[in-house]
């Protein structure tokens, strides 16, 4: 695509009509429409594109899964509880019977996990696999975390390591060697990634949290996405560098930074936190069983700076890029 | 694609696990989640792919208003009251701007046509034009009218005349010739389809209607759709044939009743009512500048029988196939 994806979106935004006291902005990972006593219905569609989405080796019954786990991250990051979905599937000839069965069967595993339920859906011809879902789950409004919260002196943390992903495309799409021993977390990080739910739950219900967003399209470029809806600035001092990702890393004498900060297709929450809750936030996520990594802190300075090497330097606004090499045109293998 | 819609559906169906109290059964037009206090969330999505769904003479900016329509009608069938949208874009590569401004005013237009905004979406890269769209609305538990309620003795009526579409899209992809005063119309109706939302929403709150559904797969997919979820039978006796679609068969020495029955792409909604209550229903359609055409009733005997002719025949559970000829690949004309 010669327009990008961000630039697409400001387009069609100004063509629309707003909708009068939209009770989250058009732009922040979920939408929402008020039904009163402090009740929101969260809405969210996300498309997977076989195309561009789907690793060769990625079977039928993950590329599904993903689907569904892709637009559930987003719900994780707002704290809203999906509870039920719908599916329009775009199909290219030549599926059997298994193939479509093996689609339902992804769909619903990962529906469930989340404890939802797909309700309906639509299907029809189509040159790649679409998978196309539409979540819909409620809120409290009062417990949703937004983009546009975050102030100077607030604590950054994330809720997982980051590069892993990264790391186990590369492996997958490019035949790229990795210790025996890292092998399967990469690749699995990649085909069975996991909505941080539980924990974005949690965190919402302390009100501890400031901002969040879930970090699919990087580490830098969520950051980024905070910075922009806040109007703050971020010294990030301590990168959350996945110790298998560093492995990967020395083996083939690539940056873990890079990994780190310009990955993608990760689905981890990245957050900001008022320091005096700190200690509230930890506990929530303790008792779902993670943990939180902090990673920096937010500033009035409009400028997001690494400061972990000898010389401090700027997080560019890098987002994940596809990895449209040996991705599959149309039919993932089963 | 060698498996049809429905098997399509079915298989992934019976991957599913159900929802517990689902307030529509899977496979209405639309699905629903209980809010309380006899309140629904209807939800719906359905997808438009410029490969089978966008004839060459359609604008981006129409292709884009009918990505709506198509999903507003379903809720018009049900008497649901669409509030928000969320659009997934597939775009391929090689659109302008301007394309995308396009696509984005007819998105706009679609929605402001029946009182609903576009609150939020997502865009990635794809082969052909993709627009999937998720419909939020509301609407009372009471007032809902569902496939299954029809009963033998109803009265079925439709809420305009078909055959229309079917002539259009032949005009439009196969350059077959009509008299020049009904050429207009007749291609209007493919590219500016319209929704029967105010009638739908006026006729479920009289309570009238048994069984309702859009005649968006032609009119006899959808008798035998309602036949099948409420367990009759029909006898049409009356065709409900457009007379400009009769001036284009006459032309093409083609059946109009094969353009009225199994053509598709048309937005009216197929209703049965309760005899008594016919009254209220044609009042509450007049009031709202419309018309209703009866055209037969239910029958215990589960067939669909057209007793026009002469000689009875049976109605063929034949639905809407899209005319792959002619329709471009992935980007619509502007």
């Amino acid at each position: 695509m010669t327009l990008g994806e961000r630039r697409i979106i400001e387009i069609i935004q100004k063509q629309l009509v707003e909708m009068p006291k939209m009770p989250i902005p058009f732009g922040d990972d979920v939408a929402a429409i008020d039904l009163g006593n402090n009740k929101l219905a969260i809405l969210k569609t996300d498309m997977l594109d076989a195309k561009t989405d789907v690793p060769k080796t990625m079977t039928l019954w993950q590329a599904a899964r993903k689907a569904v786990v892709m637009n559930i991250s987003d719900f994780a990051a707002k704290g809203a509880k999906p509870e039920a979905l719908l599916v329009s599937l775009g199909l290219p000839t030549g599926l059997t019977e298994n193939d479509i069965e093996e689609i339902g069967r992804g769909l619903n595993a990962g529906a469930r996990e989340y404890d939802a339920y797909i309700i309906g859906g639509d299907t029809g011809e189509a040159s790649d696999l679409i998978i196309s879902i539409a979540l819909f789950g409620t809120a409290k409004k009062t417990d949703l975390m937004l983009r546009g919260g975050a102030r100077p002196g607030d604590i950054v943390a994330v809720t997982g390591p980051f590069g892993n992903a990264a790391a186990g495309l590369r492996i997958l799409t490019e035949n790229i060697k990795t210790p025996e021993s890292t092998r399967e977390n990469l690749t699995e990080s990649v085909l069975m990634p996991h909505a941080r739910l539980k924990e974005g739950l949690a965190l919402s219900k302390t009100r501890a949290v400031t901002a969040a967003i879930d970090s699919s399209d990087g580490l830098a470029w969520s950051l980024h996405e905070i910075a922009k809806a806040s109007k703050v600035g971020f010294i990030i001092d301590k990168l959350p560098t996945d110790k298998e990702t560093k492995e990967f890393a020395l083996t083939n004498k690539l940056d873990p930074k890079d990994l780190t900060l310009y990955g993608g297709e990760e689905y981890e929450l990245v957050l900001t936190i008022k320091p005096k809750s700190l200690q509230k936030a930890e506990n929530a996520i303790r008792n779902v069983g993670s943990r939180l990594l902090i990673i920096g802190r937010a500033t009035k300075k409009k400028q997001i700076t690494l400061n972990t090497d000898k010389e401090p330097c700027t997080i560019k606004a890098k987002g994940y890029e596809h990895f449209k090499t040996n991705i599959k045109d149309s039919k993932p293998a089963t």
